[in-house]
């Protein structure tokens, strides 16, 4: 059994979820948004931000993080606040001394629903699926608990691969 | 007399510059750069960049910070990564419970050396002008200087101001 955090990460809110991987079952743990509010700092939004995922993985102890590698073309200014958000997200679970992965929006897609091109109402029909008892509120929380089941698919087919070299 | 740090963030290296203000009078106190290392993955380089600005927050103790808000017109993926790297920059002083500050690269190039349009070499020789005894080895370094030289001339000027407001 391992315990997963995946992270949707963003200035203005953070969507995080945890599942636990029994092979190839998944059981949902939990999940949340980190909002931050927009009349602070950039430094304290991101203190804040820091906070709240030092205290999710002291609480709920996962073996491994991964993050969403969202998507990046828009204007700078936008990019440069998403990478302080996204920096923030890959730095909590370093310091808490675990893994963390990276994915991008279409590796997610692919892993949860079949396909890259898939869109978000179909991801989170999936999510639902896969993880029964998920209520998905949370467009943000559904997205990071997407990236947590997309670790796992990762993670099974790693460990079924290295597990086949040691055999041969 | 306050002591202030000047932060140039990068991902593959970030410099560092302290300072002492007395007034109008500036004393250098330290600088250098903090590289990561590019064969490590993001989330360790983040690590090392935090825990070495950590290291220097609690041995210098700064009472404020300042970090250049660097060019961000590049491509999205080198964009997102300067912002991790200032992430993690504006986080390490929010976490150290001092102010941290954000100047535009133009203003800090204003206040060093009085034009927005100076170039590199003529901020370094105004650094080393201004502060006799750095030796400026390292350009990362000499930008966080000019950072922190830009943060106690705004500051000193915010000081008169708010004295001659408290006079009125």
């Amino acid at each position: 059994m391992v315990r997963l955090l995946g992270i949707d990460p963003g200035l203005r809110c953070t969507g995080w979820g945890i599942i636990e991987a029994h092979g190839n079952r998944l059981r949902h743990v939990g999940d949340g948004v980190i909002p931050t509010d927009s009349d602070d700092s950039v430094p304290d939004r991101l203190k804040a931000l820091h906070d709240a995922l030092s205290a999710l993985l002291a609480l709920h102890r996962p073996d491994e993080a991964a993050v969403e590698e969202t998507y990046v073309n828009r204007n700078g200014a936008a990019t440069l606040k998403l990478g302080y958000a996204r920096g923030v997200a890959l730095l909590a679970p370093a310091l808490a001394g675990i893994p963390v992965l990276e994915y991008a929006a279409k590796s997610v897609k692919m892993a949860v629903v079949g396909t890259g091109g898939a869109d978000k109402a179909q991801v989170q029909a999936m999510v639902r699926r896969l993880l029964p008892g998920a209520e998905l509120r949370r467009a943000d929380a559904a997205d990071a608990l997407a990236v947590a089941i997309c670790h796992a698919h990762h993670r099974a087919s790693r460990v079924a691969w290295s597990a086949g070299t040691r055999t041969a």
